[in-house]
Formats: structure tokens, sequence, C-alpha cells
């Protein structure tokens, strides 16, 4: 079998990571958020990206989902002791990472060449794409103003309320190369429990319009919900749901992909979503989806093949 | 008594951190050779500036002499394992300077103001200027052909045999702000034991032309030998003296500077070379000048001084 997985920060790399200990390497693309990409430092950061590549890897530290195991944060103390601005958590590890890759892309390579080039440094077989060599940055509008995705998630800690978002360079992004293909030649599209607003409608933003419209006429897509019991697993999900005025939960996640959406993973604590779910016209599936152990992760995602296995 | 002090990186660093631990503050400037500054992974590097700073802070590596104290190198250690160039060890507390001194270029502030406000977070009291706000970059002429310094110095150990040097961007760089203030109120100049080609002479080119020329007509000028029994202590100062065809002693240092000396430090173990430098015109006093201890450091720098001191 076939997948494409779209994938954000932490949620999003962990059922990557459950589906590549299941699928060999040529049957697994991911395709991976680069809207909360910025500069800083004079540093080209790529938070999704490396959340990712860090957990396939297994160099990713355990307790966030994101950064570096056994990191050390000298770089950073010292910044501060100096004044710098230290709201973003530069790890010394981490910050090779940063330091590569904006040298590299100073020297003319694409962040998808980049990428595969740390790939097969780090050991990772299945291919991650970023969804764009183009920048698309991520703008959340909210009641103080215009902010820029990192300034409002990390500086701001999603404080601000949120009015909507907008994706700066979308129109321009060409889709990276290979996404297309793989899209088109996948059993399925899976969308992984990452946040809807911020990591998953970049990529598809920038994807349109590829055949990712569901119901028979594309490939399939099924999605995990990264709201559960009404509460985002992690971030700000849930909070943003509530801001725009729509009540958190699994289904607002359902109805958010509906346009192209064949397959929902339902957690078993949501299974009396499921008739309404089903309600869009969609399949459900329900199961486990916390994943708090590498067996968990493994486990959906051995759920979500079966799902698609099925005639769905 | 007011002294300027001109200091390249090791051997200059320590006799500065010397005259600073006798001199107030106010009584003290150390004018640093910025000619090995350079950019590297988009980060701009002060070598010297950075090992006098550390130095006085207190927080240098004392194996090398230069770096941090406690260093870690988990950044260079990814960088390595992702193919970056990493001949030029970057440690994590050290970044975290080139990052917030690079921000702050990048913000439009100048060299020297960066400097003043790094030494105010490190707690160092006296004045470190570098020579320029500008940038002046030493380039070594080489049998090989031209190379930046780094290149030459850390990527090639000094291996190729050097024909000359000269000093790019120097006769656009004004002195910094201040250097000359202090030279012209200053009861001398100390020229510490760095390397006459490399680190020395990059300060005088760009402090040109300076009421620096002894004899009675400016300000007096003491030089400490870097070399001590015809060997450079540390660098290649006497391999330099080899290849340019002069004997390397601490004779061949006098002659270097003899257009503008008025006192020159020799080592014990040259003492047989007082007459000889006397000969130059210059007045002569013998003592250790090897820096083994911080107590080393302040010896020399109070025999300086007393030198000095002397109807020089």
């Amino acid at each position: 079998m076939k997948i494409v997985t779209l994938a954000g920060g932490v949620g999003g790399a962990k059922l990557a990571h459950g589906l590549a200990q299941i699928l060999k390497p040529e049957d697994l693309t991911i395709i991976v958020n680069t809207g909360d990409d910025f500069e800083h430092y004079g540093l080209y950061i790529c938070p999704d990206l490396d959340t990712v590549c860090y957990t396939l890897a297994g160099i990713a530290n355990p307790e966030t989902g994101w950064g570096r195991a056994d990191e050390t944060w000298n770089a950073i103390e010292n910044l501060s002791k100096l004044g710098g601005p230290d709201w973003f958590k530069l790890g010394d590890r981490d910050l090779g990472t940063h330091l590569e890759r904006t040298r590299r892309l100073k020297e003319g390579f694409s962040l998808s060449q980049i990428t595969r080039d740390f790939c097969k440094a780090w050991g990772i077989q299945h291919t991650v794409l970023p969804m764009s060599d183009r920048p698309v940055r991520t703008f959340v509008e909210t009641q103080e103003g215009e902010l820029a995705f990192q300034e409002y998630f990390v500086h701001r800690r999603c404080e601000p309320r949120v009015k909507g978002f907008w994706f700066d360079g979308v129109d321009k992004a060409e889709p990276v190369r290979g996404a297309r293909e793989a899209i088109q030649s996948a059993d399925a599209v899976v969308i992984c429990p990452s946040n809807p607003w911020v990591s998953i409608d970049p990529i598809l933003a920038t994807l349109t319009p590829f055949p990712l419209s569901g119901r028979g006429v594309g490939v399939r897509v099924v999605a995990v919900s990264p709201i559960i019991g009404g509460q985002a697993v992690k971030g700000p999900a849930a909070k943003m749901y509530r801001e725009l005025g729509i009540e958190p939960s699994a289904l607002a996640v359902a109805k958010h992909y509906r346009d192209i959406l064949t397959g929902f993973v339902l957690d078993k604590v949501d299974a009396d979503l499921e008739k309404q779910v089903q309600g869009l016209g969609v399949q459900v599936f329900v199961t486990n989806t916390i994943m708090k152990s590498h067996e968990d992760r493994k486990q959906l995602a051995s759920d979500v093949l079966s799902f698609i296995g099925t005639d769905l």
C-alpha cells in the first residue's frame, strides 16, 4: 500500500513515525508543513520539518516531542546573558541543523534537496518533503493585529485571540517536486492529527489544485482527529476553534476537511460522534488515537492502514 | 598611569588581562585586532576580540587560551554529521556570542557598540575597542596563492609558505572612535606579545597616521616580544619570519617595530640580545615574559609598567 501523509509538528511526526515502522521506504511519502518556518538570528528554521525528521531518526526529545534528545542549551544561555531575544528555544544540537541548512540555502540548494541530504545523514529512509521549496508563511489574524506564526505561537504563547489565518506566498509557491506524483500514485492520503488551521491548511493550500478531493473522483483521504473529547492533544487547535466561534470537537475537524475527506478516524472517547461524522458522507473508524508510546504510534498507523485497506 | 595596549589573540589577551589586574578601568584601553574576523555560516566571527573578552571576563578556556571554559560542541558535532564544513571549531557557548553579534550588526549597531554591550554583560570594566568599525581583512600571500586569514591559519594550519601579507579595506577603515583620544592621552602604548605580522601590523596599519611614532615626538611605545629564544610562544610568528627570509628572534621583532618603538621587553632567555636591541636606539627591559599563570600575567604587566615608569 502506498501512502502520502500530511504532517505538522509533534502529532504529525508521531503518526508519520508509526507509518514508517510499517511501510517500506518507497511506500511512504511525508509532506510536511513549512508555513511556520521563519528566520531568527539569520538562521532559516523549519520547526515542523525538524520535528518530523528528528522523530523519524529517533533523535527527538521524548519529553517535549520537539527538539533533540540529550540537548544542551549553552548557546542560548550565552545569548540570553548578552541580552539577545531568547523566546525561541534554540538547543545546541538543533542549532547545528539550522546553521547547516542556512549555509546550504545560501549556496543555492533547495529546501527539498537539503532535507533529502539531512535525512540520509540521519538514516531516514522514507521520503520527507517540505510542502514547497518556495516560502509560504502562516500569519495569524488576531484581535491585536496580524502576527507571524512563531510570533503568535511561541513568543506570544497563543494568547492573542484568533480571528483568522492566511498563508503569505501561497499563490506563488509551487508544490514541491514529487508531491504531485506521490499523491497520484498513492492508495490514500493520510492527514495526521495536526492542527487543521495552521499545520494542515497551509499544506492543502500549497498543494491545490492537486487531485485531493475524495468521494470517488480522486485519491482517498483519511484524517485522524487532533481533537479528542473536545480538547486538543497538544497545542492551540481547540482554542482556535472556540475563538473562531466553532465548538471544538472531532466533528468540527471532520467538517473542516469535508470537501476532501473519504474517511475519518475517531478516538474511542468520541465514539458518540460516529453517526454525525457519517452524516457528512464520510466513513468512520473508531480506535485509540492517543500516542503515548512508540507502540501506540505503530498501532494507530496499523489501524489507519487497515481502515484504508477496507473498501473505503 | 594611562595605558593603551594593542592586542591580538591569546598572548595579547594574557598581557591585557595582566594590565587589567593592575590598572583602573579608566586607565586601560585595549585595542584589538579585527583583521582575522570572518564570516562563517553567515555568522560574523571576531576571534581576537572574543579571546580578549573571554580572557578579561574569566570565561576563557584555560587550556587552549581561546574559546570558552566549560564549552560543549554539540552544534558542530551535528553540523559535521550533516556534512557541513567543520574546520573552524564553533563551541556552543561561543556560538551564542556570534549569533547575537551578527543579529546586532544586521540591526545596524557598530562592532564597537556591540563590544561595549557585551563587555558590560560579561562584567568587563576596562575599555575594549575593536581597531575599527569598518572591516579590515588580513590576507596571506603564500606560495599556493592568496588566502584569507582564517583559511590560512585554521583551515590550512599555517602550512602554505608565506610570502607576504596585506590588509584589505585598511585604506577605507577609520580607526575606531576613541582610539585616537586614548592614545593621545596615554602615558604609553604597550604592544602585546602577539604576532607582529598578522595581529599587530593590521592594528598599526589601521591606526596610521596616528601619533604612534616614539623617540620623543609622540607617545612612548613599548613592545613585548612574542618570540623567545627564537621560537614563537604560540602560533606561526617564527615560521613566518623564517619563510620571509628573516631569522626569527626578539631582535627581529624589535627591528619590525623600530620606527615606532621607544622601549622593548626581552625575556631573560634573550638577555644576550640586549645590546643589539639598544643599538636600534631602543631602551630595553629584561624580565620573564612567559605567562603560564594568572600571577605571571600580572607580574609581566607590573614589570612593563615599571619600565614605562622609568624615564623611558
